[in-house]
Formats: structure tokens, sequence, C-alpha cells
């Protein structure tokens, strides 16, 4: 390593980045023999290798100059058409080609919508807890972040009416996650959703809507995304992520026409554009309607899973711990006995062969140190009831 | 389009952001039938289609679970230990894997250095001209950007001397492209650059030193990188995007190690990782030395249009305007007659048949109006010259 003095001066902002928590965590945790239900990642399972593996031969066969080529920053315009049509038909959002913008993955719409949108010392309000990827992205820019009360529904509309204006002062944005959260797999109602639209809509308060667990649904459908009853007010964000490949590295925003021009600055001053290569083999993955016969099939798989935690659950942790049955998503979120710290827990637990994520870093404010995440998706079922038999026998000693 | 008032309030950076000028001005004049000379893409007939459909092929057969699942956000770690090797033998640098930051095209370098660096009215030191995306890419972080004094080889170093302290205050960085820069070409000699690391080191004044270009000399390979005299005081940037593909959006951070650690948190706030399917190929594409054979073959073409082009402007503006033969890299700079507004004779130039970028956008204080750039790379040698005739044309009449 290098002892030479560094003529680096830093930027105030890079004081408030700091390393992701969970991916230090998951460094430790990630040892052979340790059922780890910590995990963030979508199972490798579900990627559908073959149809990618068809759909480059097909785009380096036809447009090999165009696929390796600089491109447009907005995007494949093919590929925006077609997520206009799939919102439209899933989730009975309509919107132009022209207000989707491709990002490189979901993060980086999180990353450009702060950039355009908040100045040193804006608030902006979150969920409590939320998605710690937020709270990276948004770090930067350095906001005041405001943690909004929250049920199991999400935020309570109340709550985002009290902290919409301060002083006279407008909070920037609400950053909302409706579907299957992380790290909570919570899901707004219908009437929540009204609620939170009003009270926004009422305090000139745009939010930002991420979806990336919109289809991994395992009962039903949830409700229609806030867009559709505030498309002026909000800006919402998507990933083939979650049901195609997070490898590939793509997402998208999309905008209300007023934002539209200045996301794509930011988002050409950021990279140029996504990669035209990976936008060309998703668009062939796609167009010809694989998501309506492959999401089902990863809704299935996860569903298997989702219902073996839960029984592990019951089984094992009836009594001690709280928790809801995830209706969607990736992830069970308990909340254990008071006085329990869930990051001092952690090393016991992976003494006993099993690592789960402290719910502490999700929380922007005031953490509530005793309850944690555990994903169902990437370890099988006998494995989870092991993994959540490990968890019971760490908390009784604890306890 | 929606005439509904926005919710949305806009941060102050974002005035601060613009479209890209000459993404603009090529939506203008990439029309059937102009030559254009405008673009700054690398020639399509570069890239090695067959080379990155094996590698594709190699690493969906082989490793398809993990190229398709999120990975490090430092980079994939044989392509990391690839570069490190590759710099050593092609470029005299002595670097660690561990310094290596795999990004999402050298773009995304610039933005995230920017983030760590810049705070609002720090300023920041460029050439005079620049590239154009850097100063996008810094603009959002509101600098105060000064234009050093410059000739046909670089910034001059008493004019990075004096730039690098003002009333007590530092510059944050000078932001150097030593190696055939975009717009101008030019190449720094090796006293340049050691009266230019020199300058910097006494004013302890760091340096980013941008190199997408490096590898496409035509006559002889340029001196070694600053970094090699500095390594402490010099942020590297590099690319796979002149010499493989852009299309893949693959570029490298090489950090002293001090800065290392909030560049990547900054990269993971920004995407979380790069594309790491596209990471595998292009580690494939590159690990037995296909560059070793391929850039050859792309300097040998470049170079007979280097010549072309060369010869057409000795034919037809010779003793009208001043050039400079670039020894490398991409474009022509050309210095009009005094009184010529390049902006202005853009629209009579296309209309005459051939297109070029203006000057202007790539300075960052005081543009000289009448300066503008050919790329010598996307047309074949006789159109070139047809292009070169047409300009002459329109100067003429406008002489």
């Amino acid at each position: 390593m290098n002892s030479m003095p560094s003529p680096f001066t830093l930027a105030r902002r890079a004081a408030l980045m700091n390393p992701s928590i969970i991916r230090e965590i998951l460094k430790v945790t990630e040892q052979p023999g340790i059922v780890s239900l910590a995990g963030g990642l979508p199972s490798a399972d579900t990627f559908p290798v073959q149809a990618v593996r068809e759909a480059t031969e097909k785009v380096l066969r036809e447009h090999p100059r165009e696929a390796l080529q600089y491109a447009a920053s907005e995007g494949f315009a093919p590929l925006r058409e077609w997520v206009a049509a799939h919102l439209a038909t899933q989730h009975d959002m309509r919107v132009h080609a022209g207000q989707v913008l491709i990002t490189t993955g979901s993060q980086q719409g999180l990353d450009i919508a702060a950039k355009v949108l908040i100045d040193a010392g804006s608030r902006v309000l979150v969920e409590t807890p939320t998605y710690l990827g937020a709270l990276q992205a948004f770090a930067p820019y350095e906001p005041r972040v405001v943690a909004m009360a929250s049920d199991h529904e999400g935020p309570l509309p109340s709550a985002l009416s009290a902290a919409a204006d301060v002083a006279g002062e407008r909070a920037r944005f609400a950053y909302l996650l409706p579907n299957f959260q992380n790290p909570t797999g919570h899901v707004y109602t219908e009437a929540r959703r009204a609620a939170l639209v009003n009270a926004a809509r009422t305090a000139g308060l745009p939010l930002i809507e991420d979806n990336p667990y919109g289809d991994l649904w395992y009962d039903q459908a949830p409700p229609p995304p806030l867009a559709t009853r505030w498309p002026e007010g909000v800006l919402y964000l998507g990933s083939f992520s979650k049901v195609l490949s997070p490898g590939l590295r793509l997402g998208y925003v999309v905008a209300p026409h007023a934002l539209y021009p200045k996301l794509l600055q930011a988002k050409q001053a950021a990279d140029l554009h996504t990669s035209i290569f990976n936008q060309r083999i998703v668009y062939e993955v796609v167009r010809n309607g694989l998501l309506d016969t492959h999401v089902p099939t990863i809704r299935a798989r996860y569903k298997v899973q989702r219902d073996a935690m839960q029984a592990a659950l019951e089984k094992h942790l009836s009594g001690v711990v709280q928790w809801q049955r995830p209706v969607g998503g990736m992830f069970f979120w308990l909340e254990l006995p008071a006085g329990i710290d869930a990051m001092a827990l952690l090393p016991k637990a992976v003494a006993a062969g099993m690592a789960f994520v402290p719910g502490e870093p999700f929380f922007a404010e005031a953490p509530l140190r005793n309850t944690l995440r555990l994903s169902f998706v990437t370890v099988a079922a006998a494995q989870i009831e092991t993994g959540v038999a490990a968890l019971a026998k760490v908390l009784k000693e604890a306890g």
C-alpha cells in the first residue's frame, strides 16, 4: 500500500458516502456451509439462459455493428416502445415511449433522479424502513432524509402530509416502494395508494415510485402503480433485474414530460448511454412475449419457497418473533423480542450455521435494532427450514 | 405532451446541465448524402465481431449463472488483473489490480471522479480546448472550470502553476488528455509531460489523466502516461471503447490507494456494478492477447485515412486554414481564417454536402469560434477528399 501523502481533497459529500454495510455483511456470511438467508439476489435458477443465448446470437448475426457502436442516450427505441406497451398491459399505465429512459439498472434511475432533484439540505421523505440502495444513491447529493411513520401497508398518509412542508419549505419528493418492498415485503393496499397519492397531490409533493418487485406476486397481482393516479407527479422506476437478469444491468425510468429532458442530460453525463448490446439482447428476449411464460415460472418457484419459510417460521419461531407473510417479492421481515440487537446476534447466527441481514441499515432515522431480513428465494425449501431452525436456536439462547 | 403544472422542483445544478450540443448537431448532419466528418465514433469496421461472438458463447456455456447475476462493484477480478498487466506491458504503469475499478465506460469514471472531488464552487482546470463530455460530467457538481492556456503540446506548465492556487484556495484537479486529444489530436511530448507533472506535484495539484486514444498511434507510440511519474497524484482513466467496442460500455479507473474506497462507494451508488456479462465477454476477448493483433489492424486502417485527410487538406485548404497533422487518435483540428464563425458556417457546409463539428463547445472559456473538428475514421479515403473539397468551397465563398 502507498504511504505517500495524497494530494487529493475530497468533496464534502464524500464524507456522506459509505461502503454498503450489507455488502460487507455478505462478505462475512457467504462462507461454505452457511445457510445464507441474507442475500438480496434473485435465484440464478430463474435466469432464461437459453433465451439470452439465442437473442445474443441473433443480435450479433443481424446487427453486429449497431450493437457494438455508440448509441442514443435515451435508449434503444424498440425497447422503449416495448416498455411502454408492457406497462400498459401489465400495470395499467398509459405512457409514451418518449417518456421512457433506459438506465444502467434501476440504481442508476435513483442516482440521476437524485442528481436532478436534490440540493444540499433538501428534504426527501422515505419509508420506515426503506431500500438501502436508495439511501446510498441519495446521500452524495446531501439531502436531509426524513423517515415517515409507516405500518405494514407502507407510510401513513398523515405522516406524508405532515412532512411535505416544514416552515414553508417543501420536500423534494417522497420515495416509495408500493410492491413487496425490500426489506419488509409490504404491499400498499388500493386504499392506501389512493390516500397517499391524494395527500401528495394536495401537498404538491412529487413521488418517486420504485417497482422492482411488482411482477413477483404469489397470490394476486398488486393494485396498479401510484403513477396511474398522478402521471405528472410520479417518477416511476422499473427493472429487468428480478424478472430476467441483474447481471445485464437494465432498468428504466418513466418520467413526466416536464422532467424527462433533465433526466436525459443527467444520464448522458453519467455514462453516455446504457450498453446497446445488452439493450438489443433484452429486446430480442422480451419482444415475442417471453415474460408472459417466464415470469409465472419464477412466481411458482418463489411461492413454494415463500411457503416453506412461512411454515418454518410457524414451526420454530411462532410466538417468539413477529412477521407478516409477504404476498410477493423476496423477503420476510422479522421483529425480534424487544432488547435483542440483530447486529449483535449475527455473529452467533453465523457460528450456528445461518445468516440474515440485520434491519438497522434500512432505517434512515431511529433504527429498530430488533429487526432482520430473510430472503427466501436463493435457498431451497429444505435448507430454509435448517436456517430458520438455527435462527430459532440462537434466539432462544439470546432470549 | 402534458400541460398539467409539474410539482417537481429541480436542483440548482440542473440549470447547469445541458443537452449535448454535439449530439444535437449530429442529428442535423447525419442525413443521407452528407459526407459527415462530424462524428466522434470509431469505425464499426474495426469491431471484432467474431471474437465477441465466440467469447459470448463461451461465457454463456461455461458461466451463465455468474454472468447474469449481481456482481462485485469493483469489477470482475480477472479483468481487473488483466488491466493491471496490460498497463504494465503497454504503458509502463505499475499498478495493483486492487487499484482498478471497472466503470460503465470511461464517462462514468469522469462522473464518479467529479462526484468524489468537486464541491460547488471548486475550481477545476482543463485544457483549451478540452473534451466536451468531461465538461458535461463535471457540470452537475457545480465547479468553476478554468481553461488553462494551451499550445499544440497541451497546457502550458506555467498556466497550470498559476491556476493551481488562487487566494490560497487550491484547485481540486487538472483534467488532462495527453494522447491525441478529442478535439485537437494533440499529444504531449516527453518534456511537456515532465514539466506538467513537476508543476502539479510542486503545487500539490492532483491530475485526472484521460487516455481513451493512447493505443491509436500511427507513427510512434506516445510517451508513458503522466501516472507513471506521480502514481499517488494521478487518477487514470482507460477505455475499451476505441480498441474493441463502445457499445459494450466498458472503461476503468486506476486510482491511488487513498482515493479508491470513495470512488468505489460512488460507483456502487451510481449503478451497483458494471454489467458482469459484458465484463466477462471482454475478458474472454482480451485474455489471450487479441488486442496485440487487433489494435495494429485499427492503426493501419486509421493511418490510411489520416493520410488521406492530410493529403486532402494540403490539396484543398493549404494556406487557408491552419492545422497540425495528428500522430494518433481520430481527429484533425482546423483553425479557419479569423472572423469566420464555424457554427455559422455549418449549415452552409451541410447544404454543400459535408458536415463537421464546430470547435466552440469544446472551450470552457473564451471559445475560438473559427475552429472546427474533422474525424477521419468513419469515412473512406475517397469520401474524405469529397468532404474536404466541399468544405474548401464553402470556406472560399465565406471568405
